[in-house]
């Protein structure tokens, strides 16, 4: 919690053991949330049963302790696709867990424009806008003409071929004629949610 | 004329001088539409004075002999900005001259829907629409969404950094979400335009 | 079925559950096809368990239910290698289960011409031709001299090395000295078929 | 200014006589500030002999007009190099015409902390840093450790050899150990100054 | 003229006089061919001045001195393009130079198989070819499925957008399914014909 | 045997059943050896079963029937580390079924040079040298000051991190300063095999 | 042993049987350290049965026999993250078989500046520094400004999306800003302890 | 002078006044040497009538203020190629400048080894040797065989087609099978000899 900012843990490449070393000592040390992201279901098991009072997210790969109150910013978190779901999955829960306000919009794929015109309503409400996106990762595009609010783009290694693993929608995310559009990395739900927690934290 | 497809020329790196030979040997070996792309300027001066009856399209930088009768198949050449000017009048140039009939959509970028929508009259009537886009190559998928009739996709090189002289809007054309989406090399125009003669020469 | 395109599911990343009940709510709101791609044998038994008439092709990893009526549109798909087979499964099965008439023509490579000449007659009676190839993708630049209506360029990931996973049979596909070939992602017979089935909609 | 974002024209490949007619429409329909950007000076000399009352900024290659009032909303403009310093007048030229008020800091490169910590507390009044750096990229991850509020990344393409004319420093930011910072495309400072007016706009 | 092989300067870099004297010493040293590749008009001039009874081939590029007596191996120099016709010229002038007899097809694009089919006669008699394209680079494919000897393939940079300077050409090429094709460096008719001389050389 | 060219199956991708029937109607109308490569213990064990006579050689994964008698053109195969063995064997395996007579040189990496002098005599005696070579891909430059006869790199992809699966090696080959070296796909000691086969064949 | 550089078996692709054959006879030719790097549990717990008095490191994947005696030079190996350990654990591991003396910093990224200040004292007293870094591949640029002996910098492939497997780290070392930092592969632990050792060797 | 190490003012990208202004500030501050790389003639000239007492040498494009008395370390300069004389003069100039004795050995490359072999003396009496080479970047990985000493390897711009502008002798240093070669920038001479400086230094 320097900064303010919460504590993360890494969780890919640790034991069990070590994440719950790790977890046990920012507890210890802080009062905010702390959170172990990609973390899958068996290691979350065994690091819940030693460190109590953990709420795991399994879609989310989201372990979180001390979740923060809500801190009044209100963030809509819009995907494409159902495969983008894990990435959206991860940016709902840390934004949650950081006391944001989250309004989950899917399948609103710029190839069906009717849909996502259709929630042209809450997405004007929001103080940001995470938009995740794979393949051609064109929404934040569309979006970006749509709203003034702060457009936060993440592109998502969904899609084969000329997709290249997310590096086309990275590349299209930052390319995009909407002016002002930001891009973090490649399926970084994550990212995205403490960017919308600093455009909160710093009002 | 072999096959039926028109005689073109890709003026790049031939002298005035072999582009007239060239010329000469197939308006006497064809009673089809010749072509010459890519020229520029003072070279296609030169073989307009050494070659009469050519039309001259500085913008496409095209130069057409024998121009088609029309065929009866209607393109519509979409573009979404100013910068993409010049690979959408190598298209219109090159589909009109083997006999296309072209409507022009000019400055309808993804970033501002309301003018793509104004168009969605005259983008159904069309055999097939060539979407010609620059940096993040949106546009494709945003009209692959409105129209059931095929659509050719032509990145162009316009933008900078990560659009990557054309590369982003290339992969993101093949990564469309949108079904059943074609492409065509980086500002090729004329690909697109002879794609969509295909199209209307097999029926 | 809006605009008259199939329903399409893609496979990957759902589970029989996800896949069972969007096929159902799409097979209540529409009269036309409705597919599920990249679908594997055990999934797609459990698919077909929930939900009845539907058929299975194994090499093309597809399911259909409600296969379309045949629109009167010959579609030759047209591959170079044994190791394309899976592709061009797959543009067989979406091209045939939309209506399309498909013409099967294998092993034609570009490295024994005399195999390939030895099939222009049925090429020459296409309205569309589906041309896969790996490796360097040069049967599409060959076969775009051959015939006069649209080929279809479908790069795939077979071959090793320098083949980069189709990458290369990509590029060289979109850089063809054969004028107006247009291409589809790295093993999309999905993108390639509905391409087709564009063209055949839109006379 | 539809959704209250300035009216910007990008400059390049446009004729003073296009540009001149743009402006004159954009103000003519506007109250807010209306921009070029990257315009060297012998087009914006003829721009601003047809359209009056147009300030240019050389260093930014910028031309605004109707500059805003200040919205009450800092944000510290910081870069590592001067080569940067182009990237860095462009930024803070596009966010002093939209409103923001910006702190300027050079010359604060990771290889010699010493001067960027005696920076630290005009950084932790900012309401958002813009961190402008080429070759390896490293400043926002050292800043994003500093401050809590946003971090907006720019690369730039400075440098030689291994930068790859700015990829490198931008796959640095995206791959930032700092949580929450987001990234805008080489070389833009507009795509900065106008990421961060969203963020003081929706406020 | 060690181990039998020419002395070959790369001209690129250096001046007149560096040239001048590489040559000169060469020639006092060496009783075999020496050679200068890549040298423009006017620098050519001033070495010919310099260092007497030198021939230029200005479509070469090329400077020869001590022209080999004939070794009695026949290559074939194919070409595709005519703007593959500088590539060419550099491997006709090489294997002369060194002994080689060259017997040279332009033209033969493997979209036109009717102009390449023509020409098998010559092809069927040759000890080496040397087969040179751009864009796709489908050529050594075709012709190594035409012919049992060496097929030499050389990339060459002709081509935009997705032929990337060669680079496609060239992966294609190493990706070739003609069993036994070899290649050179992208545009690189020196290394070709130096590689036949070593074919003919090691009988 | 069109060609005078052995019959080679590429394994991969094919069931036991597939190559027999493949190799059974090869065996038919053939009189020159018939080849399988990359085929595994399991698979090739079941093929042997079926279709008599066949030699399968693990190392390089290749089964032969119908081995050539010598054609009296020896082959040097050259390698650098231990673990470009499998390379190494499949250029051996399948230059000795085709006949040609191979000498065998390993572990003379460019880092050990006086290993690699120790081998000048058994080098300057072969009609060609097929160079075998991973990670930086040096052995071939090194090699082709060497010799006078054709060299043909085989770049491996052996190594990590920066050796990039072999392109390092792939691109370091094709730049080498050696003139007239040869370059074949990443780990394709076939295709080495039958490029010397082929500098055999047509003498 | 020759140069006086330790013996260096690479473990990867080789049986037990081959590293114990090659083991032995290194010792038997040598009285200098002996090192396999790069092999797993099971394979060096055989190797260790075959061939006595082996010391393994698990962390390090790291064998050896013969540890050199002390040679009087100190290294700091300084890691950024938990991720990175198994590449640091195999530098300290080298270098101390080699017989230098190691100083293991760890957990010191450049988003956490004060943890790395207060290790400026252990480092400006070593010979050379180690620094081991992933994602952006910052450390080397903040310490190469921190002291002023030798810094090697090694590329962890820790990260994900944008970091590319350890490439973004690698460019960005290589782009420092901190002059005369130096590079080796990616994951190279060996590498820069070896780097080291010729640092301390040549005194 | 913080540090030690020398002031070095990298000239692209600024004015003459810019260069004049910087260089007298660093005068004022420093009694070691001070240095402007990469700076052409015209610019130098100026900065010389303005700053006197500097050393221009025009092959390195460096100017020198202070040069450093002899320290007493010995580094050879080795390249390759006359295209690399450039960088290789930058190394010279920058390691002399700051008191190392340079030992330039030129025109070594792999292809011709007995001209290295005759500078094996040299090389062996060096502290450590700057390696300088372009295309396929091989020169390292022999001499690293060679001597025990540090290797510091400089890949260079020279060469066309597949060496990239550097990436692949990069690339193919970075992946040298001769243990503990360092890497640095392309073409950075400069980054060579501060590394070899840091060497010197830690003494
Ligand atoms: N094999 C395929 N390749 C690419 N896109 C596909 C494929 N199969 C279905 N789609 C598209 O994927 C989208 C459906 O995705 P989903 O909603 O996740 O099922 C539709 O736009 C389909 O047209
Ligand atoms: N056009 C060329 N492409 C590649 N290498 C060349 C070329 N011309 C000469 N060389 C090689 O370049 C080296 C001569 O380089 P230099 O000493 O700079 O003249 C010799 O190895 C030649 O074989
Ligand atoms: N190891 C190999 N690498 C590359 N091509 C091969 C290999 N083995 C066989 N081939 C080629 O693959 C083709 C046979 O493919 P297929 O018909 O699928 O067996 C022929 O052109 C062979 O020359
Ligand atoms: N982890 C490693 N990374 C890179 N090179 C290594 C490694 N371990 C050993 N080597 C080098 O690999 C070579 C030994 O290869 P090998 O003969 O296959 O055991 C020697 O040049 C060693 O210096
Ligand atoms: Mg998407
Ligand atoms: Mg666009
Ligand atoms: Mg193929
Ligand atoms: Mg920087
Ligand atoms: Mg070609
Ligand atoms: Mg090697
Ligand atoms: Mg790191
Ligand atoms: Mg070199």
């Amino acid at each position: 919690a320097r900064l303010g900012l919460p504590e993360v843990v890494y969780g890919p490449g640790k034991t069990p053991e070590q994440i719950t070393g790790v977890v046990r000592s920012l507890l210890r040390a802080n009062t905010g949330p702390v959170l172990v992201t990609r973390i899958e279901q068996p290691v979350a098991s065994e690091v819940c049963r030693a460190v109590p009072d953990a709420e795991y997210d399994a879609a989310a790969r989201l372990l979180v302790w001390h979740r923060a109150e809500p801190v009044g910013f209100d963030v809509a978190v819009v995907s494409a696709g159902t495969a983008d779901g894990g990435v959206a999955a991860e940016a709902t829960g840390v934004a949650g867990a950081v006391g944001l306000s989250v309004h989950r919009i899917s399948d609103v794929g710029v190839a069906g424009l009717h849909r996502l015109m259709a929630e042209r309503g809450p997405l004007s409400g929001a103080g940001a806008v995470i938009c995740i996106a794979g393949m051609e990762g064109a929404l934040p595009s569309v979006i970006g003409g749509l709203v003034a609010c702060p457009v936060i783009a993440v592109p998502t290694s969904v899609g084969y071929g000329a997709a290249l693993d997310g590096v086309t929608a990275l590349l299209a995310m930052l390319s995009s004629c909407a002016p002002g559009v930001v891009v973090v990395n490649i399926d970084s739900g994550f990212g995205a949610a403490i960017a919308a927690y600093r455009m909160a934290a710093r009002r």
